[in-house]
């Protein structure tokens, strides 16, 4: 049983394309669990300036509102990186964020064993590597104020952003990270830079005292440096990281990159209450965009923690999962993660072997 | 001939070990090539804090002021970690940074063709890495006013930090950047977050604009997420990289750890006409600490960076990296670097391999 409201923003470039594979997977997932999705598409980005003159017009961000999530492809491509940068394909993924009060982005690096010979590590060094990374989304350098760029007295400018966090905000984000290490391996890392930041130190202290509410979870923390060193060193030592939003941005994408397949890559960014944000952590790729190359399964899971999170159809999600293991198993591979002896399809292609799956 | 004075100072954990070596270095170097050195010691980090109760003493600071150079080891241990942060051993650092006005840092990380098995990455991958970072050191999050933690009108606090840079203050880096990479391989990389911060759109704005005056240097810009995934995917796209203080904090450490030999990677610290400071890249490493274990190879390199950037001996400079090369070439190796087949030596054994190279 039940019917949910999906709002798919297909984006730029390859966005189109993914997104297609992504909602027919949706859709076979409710056939077979016996559900209903009703998808309404809406523009974003590049598409959406082209379309009206903003990145996220105003009808985009109701129609999510009123969703049970969002389905998001990628936004941004050549064409639009000349407009003042309050214009630009990108401020419609903060205008989301900020509209729909997306604080938690949590963002799973996880190396499948089929595709430990992608990274540009050490087989040793990867296989097993399985870390969420839980980033405050709504928060921080990205958000704070005062910001912009200022005339100075004595000549010349100054360009100010402020990272700045409530003890409310870090509580909230610690709380969501502290459910999802009950739920992984019962591990969680704090990322800060306490040694220098006074927003670092209120953000440890406010961690620290949430700790005694999860006595299942052991709590450590690490400085952001050392963290970007110990993700290369070695990374499997992490479960579950959780750090503000700057941080979040670097530290997500490294441990993205270790994977060395950043096409299989999932994301979720959610809220209290609200519709979630499904996309996948890479971008709209317009090299490739229009030429059937793109890979979809990173959309395809994300497809999959929508319907975990939003929907609470796990067992929809694992069938999922379940495709996308499976075609990887029966060798099927997009030029990105192409290996000796695999077979190369395109992205519709990969479409049909994952429902066949 | 010249004669110069060098402010030592030691510092903590492994930091008098590996300082001992350097200076013996540092003192060969001046007999062969016939110049005068003279050393004086202070205190700082937790042995000042030991001795005085401050990190940095007055007296330490007024002392590298009077120097034409600052040889730290390393500050930091577990018996100071309790202390409020205003009292910590790394806040000699911050001190320092700011009281010799070093708004340059010069980290280099490149890889020993000798050493490339000790990398997390695929040695294809490293192989030939020469990568150098170009960090700003007294501006951004570090220094930035606003900061603090405060009262919240609605109850709770909030913490607070400004990354904030002037025109100037990006001038003066952009210019040591563009210098550092005409002496190299010609190709600077600036990293920001232009897509979402003002202070970064400024960052951009005066970098480009300083690159008609230097024809020969290609220019490129990277988002600081992009840059921390494409350290791991193919580092050696880089050569010369400028950034931000707390960027550089995370991606200097990233570009280290990529070597696999933190134990080997030396700093400087430079001003506009005052003393420059050198220290290794390595932490005081209290676990072997007074042990004979610790890897001086950073320390001694650092030293090399002291004759060429302070005292201008490049003469004597090349000559301690080469002795550096030989003994590795020899097969010695402190733990750190163990490789097997090699002589492993404690931390005065290779000095003393060292001064024989
Ligand atoms: C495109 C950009 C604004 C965005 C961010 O910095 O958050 C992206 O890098 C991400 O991680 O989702
Ligand atoms: C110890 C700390 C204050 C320092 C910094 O953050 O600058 C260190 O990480 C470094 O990179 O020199």
């Amino acid at each position: 049983g039940g019917r949910y409201k999906i709002a798919v923003l297909p984006g730029d470039g390859i966005g189109t394309e993914i997104v297609q594979v992504g909602v027919a997977m949706l859709e076979a997932a409710a056939r077979r669990f016996d559900f209903a999705l009703h998808f309404e598409e809406a523009p974003i980005g590049g598409a959406a300036i082209d379309a009206t003159g903003e990145p996220l017009p105003a009808a985009t961000l109701e129609q999510c509102k009123a969703s049970d999530a969002v389905f998001l492809g990628a936004v941004g491509g050549p064409q639009w990186d000349a407009l003042p940068s309050d214009k630009r394909p990108e401020k419609a993924l903060l205008g989301l964020r900020a509209g729909l009060g997306l604080f938690a982005n949590l963002r799973p690096a996880r190396i499948l064993p089929q595709l430990v010979a992608a990274s540009a590590l050490k087989p040793e060094v990867v296989e097993g590597v399985d870390i969420l990374v839980v980033r405050e989304l709504t928060g921080g350098l990205y958000f704070g104020i005062p910001k912009g760029i200022f005339p100075e007295k004595k000549g010349g400018r100054r360009g100010v952003n402020t990272m700045s966090y409530s003890t409310f905000e870090i509580e909230r984000i610690g709380r969501v990270a502290f459910e999802a290490a009950r739920g992984r391996r019962g591990k969680l890392c704090s990322v800060d830079k306490a040694n220098v930041l006074e927003v670092s130190q209120l953000w440890r202290e406010v961690i620290v005292g949430l700790a005694p509410e999860y006595p299942d979870v052991e709590l450590t923390h690490m400085y952001v440096d050392n963290c970007a060193m110990q993700l290369v060193r070695q990374p499997r030592q992490f479960d579950t990281i959780v750090t503000e939003n700057m941080f979040g941005d670097i530290l997500s994408d490294e441990a993205a990159m270790l994977t060395g397949s950043i096409g299989m890559l999932p994301s979720a960014s959610l809220g209290s209450g609200g519709p979630g944000l499904y996309e996948p952590v890479h971008g709209s790729a317009p090299d490739i965009a229009g030429q059937d190359k793109a890979n979809p399964l990173a959309q395809v899971l994300s497809g999959a923690m929508l319907l975990r999170h939003s929907l609470r159809q796990s067992e929809a999600a694992q069938a999922v999962e379940k495709a996308v293991q499976t075609v990887l198993e029966q060798g099927y591979r997009t030029g990105d993660i192409a290996a000796p002896g695999a077979h190369i399809v395109g992205c519709r292609a990969m479409g049909e072997r994952l429902l066949a799956a």
